[in-house]
């Protein structure tokens, strides 16, 4: 059964209670959050933002794939956002999966369509948080899309405390 | 002046109250959100939904990019959702570029080097919002990643009202 009649009644009272009607496009902070999918990550409330704050890109693992690098580019240069948090978290599904796993996975549970589609598919596992953080942050860094000047710092969420630890680059 | 030392001590408000330590990893809901990274979205709320409840994805646009193919591949198989639902809003900065504009915006701002990056790179803008949500279900659909029982549904969330649309599929 779908969820979607819950939502829509959910929707009802939020848009009842709406205050927001006149929130500016760029965000005010200026400030681009990439993070994990992960169900148990709230980003706006663990950083204590509003709506009009932030933009906020979530894919699998919280990593700088060429569509984060794109919205980047469009958030930077058309809506003038200037520093970017990176937050990866204890428990994370990308820690769990390998490529080959994964892929296996898929192909047994969906056919040999999906096993061509997953070939051609990197998950982008990792095995080290923090490493992993450091990673994508020099992704970012090397990305000619992106503008010099950019203040990029990283996180770990521990998802059993709500706590957020920062990275060390260096 | 970077808004690190804002975020953490917000954070360690959020941690102080955090009652969320023990949510399984699955999402509750069995679903996941694909919704812009516009800053006047907070997809939990508008949507009634908490930690622990939805994996949630959010790029330029709310599009259904490989990268969120490999997301939501990941999600169904290790993870458990089953459905999906695909948010796409009023005034988007999608709407107001192309891929000629945005390129040639990049290249000014940040030179040869971004301009070779930024001609590989589909941003993905569209003209009509409800066709737009229509062509990424189909995109969605047509994918051999994903389960075919999925069920999608697509809405328009008006930064206006804080409202959810439900746009019609046939």
């Amino acid at each position: 059964m779908s969820i979607v009649p819950e939502l829509m009644a959910a929707n009802e009272r939020y848009a009842a209670q709406f205050t927001n009607g006149d929130l500016p496009m760029p965000p005010r902070h200026k400030l681009v959050v990439l993070t994990c999918m992960d169900a148990r990550i709230d980003p706006l409330r663990a950083l204590g933002l509003e709506e009009g704050d932030a933009h906020v890109l979530r894919n699998s693992g919280g990593r700088p794939t060429i569509d984060v690098i794109r919205s980047i580019a469009v958030s930077q240069e058309m809506l003038g956002t200037r520093e970017i948090v990176v937050i990866h978290h204890t428990e994370c599904g990308s820690i769990r999966i390998t490529n080959d796993s994964i892929r296996q996975r898929l192909t047994d549970s969906l056919g040999s369509a999906a096993s061509d589609a997953a070939v051609a598919i990197d998950f982008l596992p990792f095995t080290d948080l923090e490493q992993s953080v450091r990673d994508d942050i020099a992704v970012l860094n090397a990305s000619p899309l992106l503008r010099p000047e950019t203040e990029i710092n990283g996180f770990i969420f521990d998802v059993k405390t709500g706590r957020l630890q920062q990275v060390d680059l260096t």
